[in-house]
């Protein structure tokens, strides 16, 4: 689904080659950080495909090559390095003296089970949410956390598709979340198909929406969990989490395990891709809406403290302050209740 | 100047009837508070200009219907009430055997002078709010408050303008401001033509440059401020001020007396213009960015509460909370020192 063509058209894409991928990726056609796991996934299977020489030698050489450089499609979100590694992982578990065409099918298998896994995790991750909530309440979301970021169900959106499926009744804000109106765009298209009472706001407007009372909880996805329990996701978010918590509203992160990196111990070892200036200058018409030469700064992401975070929804349990120690445990250990 | 046209092109209307006017109003051709309200002031002068009968009951009718039309032109702004209110002193204080000529001659004196006024106002906020600032500092401002917005200097960028003469070297960041952009269009326009170091920012960015520790002050203009401190302002106004206070950047609201109106309690009075959806749905481009048929929410304002406000630069002094004393002291008492 090309989503740069939403809401206006909904149109595919049949991409057979990883160039295509990586391409799809870098220009946000497929986005949302589970669904770009999941590109970049199957790129590396289409690149063993096209692979011109069978050794091993030759795979081997290729599939680290590809690898690196789909990581470097997105830098911000945590998921394409971490499909990209489980694939990985079941490459390098391979008998050297494995075919190719046996090489494509168990990462074709993987790529798979990385799939079906991950539309398992939006269920699990929207009855744990839509615990939370309750019927008839207003809640405020930003950017797309949606089905069509992920396998199936979404990550923030999962427990509004659930609630609406269970007649929960929820009217749900959505702020557009320029620069590139995921909100408008996406999230207003995916809640509208859905039959969800849905109303859509600028970026601007949610702090009178939340001083308003009308919400009762603001629900957001994101791109990197840090040990620390630091959110990095779309720009936008930190400046909700603090409205959330003036006007006394939870703020709750999605997170599937697969977002979360132990390994970067803070948000500020977090990179924050900055985008292209024309993306603020020129909206979508290619008309300029700034004058010319102007300085911009276009951060695609930003980073939320953990004290600002009411609780991290994931797909193996529901995280409360402090953080640190619950996200070793969905990451290393049993499964919590 | 139309500023409609901004960035891409510097075009002046030439208006001769009150009814050019308000549909400038209306459609923000004129905007800012303060030129807004020096427009209805010349929009009656067009009124007496072209009403058909020169007896005074005649120009009695025909002042009062423009006075009520051109008020409810926009709402929330106060300067445009307080401005006709100025002009009808003028007209009901002449004598009732005045001549047509004599009652136009009046009113364009008394334009001309609210003009002259508002262009030595725009010099005390300079002034008064250059006090509260350090050369160097990054300073983050929304919406245009700027020279463009008055006749003179401007109320929130008046500041900035002076400090860049005296050689201050302010880094300034303009809030693009969702959804007319008048951030981008417009305050990136006036800062750049006036050699200012500017950065533009999607409104969502501001969260994390305050986090950053950049932005040393917060400065915003306004369109009305209650007896209580509550401050009207361009929607995204309290989201800023809400950063601010958790940031702790000190959070400046210039307010020319004009804005001030004591019949106000509190801004829970202020009504707040709900504009067109479309504003939000189709950017300029007029292509939709949204869903057709989708539900949309645009204040085109938002209040923020005293609570959040570091000071009220005025005309007549800088305010400090609590606001009520100072505030009736400014309007009715002796200028401050």
């Amino acid at each position: 689904l090309d989503q740069t063509q939403l809401p206006g058209a909904t149109s595919f894409l049949r991409l057979k080659k990883p160039e295509g991928v990586e391409r799809a990726i870098r220009s946000l056609q497929v986005r949302g950080a589970p669904a770009i796991g999941l590109a970049g996934a199957w790129a590396l299977v289409l690149a063993m495909v096209q692979e011109p020489g069978a050794d091993r030698q030759t795979l081997d050489t290729g599939f680290a090559r590809w690898k690196a450089r789909l990581a470097g499609a997105r830098p911000t979100a945590v998921n394409l390095a971490w499909a990209l590694d489980r694939m990985a992982e079941d490459f390098h578990a391979l008998d050297p003296q494995t075919s190719r065409d046996e090489v494509i099918a168990t990462l074709t298998r993987r790529a798979q089970s990385l799939q079906a896994d991950d539309a398992a995790v939006g269920l699990r991750l929207a009855e744990a949410g839509l615990g939370l909530l309750e019927p008839g309440w207003g809640l405020l979301t930003h950017c797309n956390a949606g089905a069509i970021a992920t396998a199936a169900w979404g990550t923030a959106l999962a427990p509004i598709h659930l609630g609406q499926d269970r007649g929960y009744g929820f009217r749900v804000w959505a702020d557009e979340t320029r620069p590139l109106l995921q909100g408008s765009r996406l999230t207003a298209w995916e809640l509208q198909k859905a039959g969800v009472d849905l109303t859509l706001i600028c970026d601007g407007a949610a702090a009178s929406i939340l001083a308003s009372g009308k919400v009762q909880a603001v629900l957001v996805g994101c791109d990197r969990v840090a040990a620390n329990g630091d959110v990095a996701n779309k720009v936008g978010t930190l400046g909700l989490a603090v409205l959330a918590r003036h006007f006394s509203v939870p703020f709750y992160v999605f997170a599937p395990v697969s977002t979360i990196d132990l390994s970067t111990p803070t948000g500020a070892q977090i990179p924050v891709e900055e985008r292209d200036a024309s993306e603020v200058t020129t909206l979508f018409s290619r008309a300029p809406v700034a004058p010319a030469g102007v300085r911009v700064s276009n951060p695609a992401f930003d980073i939320t403290p953990a004290s600002l975070v009411t609780a991290l929804v994931t797909d193996r349990g529901i995280l409360r302050p402090p953080y640190p120690a619950g996200l070793q445990e969905v990451v290393h250990g049993p499964a919590l209740p």
